[in-house]
């Protein structure tokens, strides 16, 4: 069995090996350049781990790898321009870099690139492979549409919040993981178990990065603590203590920011006072729980599924 | 053998029946709309009229056909956005009535509906109709990707142009054609004889068009005569005349239009000096004829062929 460490650099190695015209320039440029700034590569990475539950044969889900990490690329591209957001992982966006039209049609193509990749799976496989990730792709664009939505309403229900990071994030997660499974030869049962893992995994790591905005250790990331609190951004605590704070103690969650340190300290302090942290915790811990027995159910051998406890263990280590 | 205007109310049929999701509604509204819009459905048509060539089963064809009219109104929604337009089909755009991002979204699970589609044929085809209908999408997106570079260049090139309109425009009738081809169970040198002539086609179209812009009849359409030449757009028209002019004459090709009288009679009769209509036609002519041996070339009975020489007839005798 590779490590995840491994996988992640046949990743590495396997991306600026794709193929793509030179012409026109900027059209493909953007492509390169998106896909090379680098991250976990935690899709693909997952694509392959759970390939190799059931087959050595990890070569056989590269392309497979590679569709997942270019789609989601392509959805960084476009959520950029939506967001209106100057930097991705430290480096200037593309629409900021190449203009929004064309980081537009460079994402379009980017899906595009994205079905390339997939329709070079086994024949055997294909048609189950485009179906899983089809689903998958459209629920990433109708997460990111209720994420959108969001920010204009002041009624988001949690259940509402959850089922959106559900396909924003955890869907991808999801997908991936069954598509890996899809390809080194699984049966559709577990297939499907490897899909709830990844679906739950993906919606507790969302959770413990609302609660690391919060209180993780800023000096492990380096990101301003509180940025979601500053932005006023409906997370699961912003929204839980809604249901729970009383009179006009709720004001301080959705004012304007004046001076930030006093509005993340006025907030953290309530979010303290209604035990959110714990109440977030316990609500992550569930999804933990159903990944975990997705796992325990799978029929493949414990020694297996070893790295895949540890992706938990990662989550729940986490620090911001 | 159904006329085209048979199989374009097959199409029109099955469009409203095409199931969305209800939620969420602003993702999928923009959808019905743009694809409730109208227009000639040619490109569905296409791949319905290549099928039966081959088979009486048209109805093979039909997810084909609505990926590739999806497709086409996936393009319209983004380019629409990057033109800055007002109006399509006379109707408000997409980006005008939902906002820019929620038509780059609404757009983005458009090409994944296409996909969907696409996902239903027969498995015997799947592979090459994925391939043919990646190259397709990816030849659309380059050649939008041309089109917009050329606005902000002066010396773009006739062979260029020509390039640009062949990815923009014909690549998706030629592709529409191999589509149905391949579906309809033809040989692969009989659907590429079918790209040739639908490729050859479209770019005959928009030179067509190029043509019907000036001397079109402006009562037939409705459409203000001159359009491209008040915008300054750099049509076969214009790039021959540029090419043509001696001293200053080209000047009023690309002046700021103060009176949009005055500049399109300027610049027609200067079209009319250097004999630019018949210039332009002879090259359209010349697309014509590689359509019509392509199609020659193709080994099916000559009856079945009738439809396919009118739609370049239809071309010819085209009013404006």
């Amino acid at each position: 069995m590779h490590s995840p460490i491994q996988l992640q650099q046949i990743i590495e190695e396997a991306i600026p090996n794709i193929e793509y015209p030179n012409h026109p320039k900027d059209l493909y440029e953007p492509i390169r350049y998106i896909m090379s700034l680098g991250g976990k590569r935690i899709r693909p990475v997952m694509v392959l781990m759970a390939t190799e539950l059931f087959t050595t044969e990890i070569h056989k889900a590269l392309d497979v790898a590679l569709a997942i990490e270019t789609f989601h690329n392509f959805t960084l591209v476009h959520d950029d321009i939506m967001d209106n957001a100057p930097l991705r992982r430290g480096k200037i966006t593309v629409h900021e870099k190449w203009g929004v039209n064309n980081a537009i049609l460079s994402g379009d193509v980017m899906m595009v690139e994205s079905n390339k990749h997939l329709s070079k799976v086994d024949l055997l496989v294909l048609k189950p492979v485009l179906d899983t990730f089809n689903a998958t792709a459209q629920g990433v664009c109708e997460g990111q549409q209720l994420d959108m939505e969001f920010e204009q309403r002041t009624d988001v229900s949690i259940g509402e919040y959850l089922e959106m990071i559900r396909l924003k994030t955890a869907v991808l997660l999801g997908g991936a993981m069954k598509l890996g499974a899809i390809v080194g030869g699984a049966n559709s049962v577990d297939a499907d178990l490897l899909y709830e893992f990844g679906e739950n995994l993906g919606v507790a790591f969302q959770l413990q990065d609302d609660i690391l905005d919060v209180y993780g250790n800023p000096e492990k990331f380096g990101k301003q603590v509180g940025g979601d609190i500053i932005a006023n951004k409906k997370t699961f605590l912003h929204l839980k203590t809604l249901t729970l704070a009383q009179g006009d103690e709720s004001d301080s969650l959705t004012s304007i920011t004046v001076d930030q340190d006093i509005k993340v300290n006025e907030v953290t302090s309530l979010y303290n006072k209604y035990d959110i942290k714990e109440l977030a915790t316990a609500e992550m811990d569930k999804y933990l729980t159903k990944a975990n027995q997705a796992l325990d159910s799978l029929a493949v051998a414990d020694e297996k599924k070893y790295q895949f406890r540890e992706l938990v263990q990662q989550i729940l280590e986490r620090e911001r």
